[in-house]
């Protein structure tokens, strides 16, 4: 198949995580995120707070980090943030999942991002941490403005925000406060429980 | 407000291009795509056909602009690409909702992206006519993929499709070779309708 062909067959392969549904509600609270919406809000959200991550990042980096970070979940589908047993299995669901969807771009093109996706798992470089804070930090966002709703379906414990956040603060010690003084707004709201 | 504040309130008050939904189908065919999910889909596009524009572009430049080229719409509503009235129009909205979504930020960020979008509109620079390539291209390989849903349902002439696309021959013949191909597919298959 010519190259061009591989591009196009890929982009419309991907089209299909617009409807990979998330566990967090728009702002207005009437429906629930898609990952293409969940990626496009990061990428935005990455260029603007750029001037919080402690480290130097390189930001069309972590852009494109974000724009596909979650495209393995068209086969392996969302696993919720506080889903122990769905975490279990995640990597090796995931791993065949990247394969089999950059294994569709040229080689070159499936490479680059499949190793930018292997960077964002492995959540060590400067621009994955950044990228992780972005995809911890917006759904905390969302579920200010929502009024807890994913928060309260899910039962969820201030401890296990804490858990998922724990490099945050070396992160951006500016995000790492907003964060906890949304958490701890939500725990005195009852959204978010006290352990 | 601090500075921070701003950015979080514009980063939710965007959150609502979520819900502006455009007149191009899914791949699927299932439903329509919203600004968000365009907006990502053209990112990701942008990345990955860079080689096939003919002049040199600055890609992140153009991720951006792809980002926030239709934030105006959270405003001024979507405009269909045939729809002549809405056109005349369509500037003036439009100008309205970038004072008022761009305004949001702090004045260095806010005033970032009203000349990206500006840049955008003017369709001069290389960077604008890739943006406005991925902005053509993307919802004729979702037509072409969901069986010319939306050409069908709004009776589109190929003398349309030819006129709203006529700078993209110089910005990409291989881009255009390609569009011309499936637009003359679906002119066969009595999608688009031959004048």
């Amino acid at each position: 198949m010519e190259r061009m062909e591989k591009q196009l067959k890929f982009l419309m392969e991907i089209d299909k995580v617009k409807n990979v549904f998330r566990q967090t509600w728009l702002a207005d609270g009437n429906r629930k995120e898609n990952d293409a919406e969940h990626s496009w809000h990061l990428a935005v959200a990455a260029f603007l707070l750029k001037e919080y991550a402690a480290e130097e990042t390189d930001i069309l980096n972590v852009i494109l980090m974000v724009l596909i970070h979650d495209l393995v979940e068209i086969d392996a589908g969302d696993t919720y943030a506080y889903d122990a047993e769905g975490a279990e299995t995640k990597r090796a669901r995931e791993e065949a999942a990247a394969d089999r969807i950059f294994g569709l771009l040229p080689k070159d093109q499936g490479m680059y991002f499949r190793e930018l996706w292997e960077e964002f798992e492995r959540y060590e470089s400067a621009d994955a941490k950044y990228a992780h804070l972005l995809d911890n930090f917006q759904p905390l966002l969302l579920n200010r403005e929502s009024g807890g709703l994913s928060w309260r379906e899910h039962g969820v414990k201030k401890s296990q925000i804490y858990k998922r956040n724990e490099k945050i603060e070396e992160t951006s010690p500016q995000v790492w406060k907003k964060m906890k003084e949304i958490v701890e707004e939500h725990v005195r709201l009852g959204d978010v429980k006290e352990d």
